[in-house]
């Protein structure tokens, strides 16, 4: 895998991450993992004033996650995302993340299906080919 | 004012809407609101439809509000909309929030300065002769 | 299946539900799914009052989400909630979205694997008896 | 004012702050200065690690906000935090935010009224003698 992936952002759990259970709410996990997937399209040169320029922007197609352990108010979060695999239109995006601290625990895992799309028709486009070549053949981390 | 005012709408709070704190986040109340501001467009002729094909857009210039009781998980919300004050381009509206039930608890209120932009170009355009028709002179409910 | 499943709700589309790109953020539609998964375990007995009473909460430990079509400003949408299979401590939850009107297009499936979690401690507690009572075995609606 | 005031933080307009209008909704602002706060306690003394072992917590009782100029998404947000004047028992709070670049334009400015509440009671409390100390007499910064 190119060197520069994982990507890996970090995030502190603020009162609006949280809901009346006492930790964070399962719907702010993913504003998390989209910072990260926004550095990922990122150093895949794919910037969002270019998408804005461009009108062609990433669209989640499938999300899935495993919430492992609660994140609460104030936790500091590591989160990585890399690309696990490209297909002609659709790009597989694995994420995790970790509480940065002592334990450093596990706290969730998400992968998502990404595809770009030309606006505003909302046609699908082809992986660039440059991403497939940045992103190596064994560029699974797992 | 016209009978059509103020508009109602009715909510009820969810996970999403509270935080660790135990109560609903002051984030919140604003999306009670802007349910109750579209209704108020809608009230007026402006309806989403129109907006999306014609490009004019209500956008906030101004909020204001007091949180004066909180709202908890499963409260029942009346919110309340109306027109206060029309001026060349910008339209005053107020709004509040009771709770439904037993106390009928006033739990917040609201001023918001609204302005109609014409996008792409994002030019503030006059407010709508017709709109001034419907919304009294005496349009005060306060 | 108990003729009370799948339960039902409507929602429509505000602006806090759409991002830039024009369409409903994928991160909105678990906030649509959340409401219908609190009517689901209305519908099972476990009502938003009594979890605040008791501390019994249900908890969101995997969530999937297919997005089938896109979904935007102003449309009105239909979310369906069902129970799909009852574990000892996991609830496997289904649901899917239609646009209301003239297509029903599907627009979103999801499932999610709920625990019902005891606070303070934040232990998982057994599915009730009564749930698996009110569930068929033959509950799949697919 | 003390030479810690006014805090600073800096943040980034991701697509979840958006909406279809193109620019960043004006619910977002409220999580940006939500941050601001949070660091605006932590120099007063009060971490959200102490307030969720405390039960002492900064409850927004009003809020003002003007948009200035719309911001859109990759925009890089500089937000400032600092105490206008304490009270008994309200801290009032002014923000404002600026983007980070060629032309640092004024992009909105905030005003909030803070309790600080607690719970489980929801009893407001006094303001700490030892901010008062923190924020000087002439602390305004305007």
């Amino acid at each position: 895998m190119n060197p520069q992936f994982p990507v890996h952002t970090e995030a502190e759990v603020m009162f609006y991450d949280t809901d009346c259970a006492g930790v964070v709410s399962n719907i702010a996990y993913l504003r998390f993992y989209e910072v990260a997937r926004t550095r990922l399209t990122d150093a895949l040169g794919l910037t969002v004033t270019e998408m804005t320029a461009s009108g062609l922007f990433p669209t989640v197609a499938r999300t899935e996650i495993d919430y492992r352990k609660p994140a609460r108010l104030g936790d500091r979060l590591r989160v990585r995302a890399w690309v696990e695999r490209l297909e002609k239109v659709r790009m597989h995006c694995r994420f995790d993340m970790h509480r940065i601290g002592d334990d450093e625990a596990l706290l969730s895992e998400c992968r998502q299906v990404v595809v770009l799309v030309q606006l505003p028709a909302g046609r699908p486009r082809r992986i660039p080919p440059e991403w497939v070549a940045l992103v190596a053949d064994d560029g699974s981390l797992a």
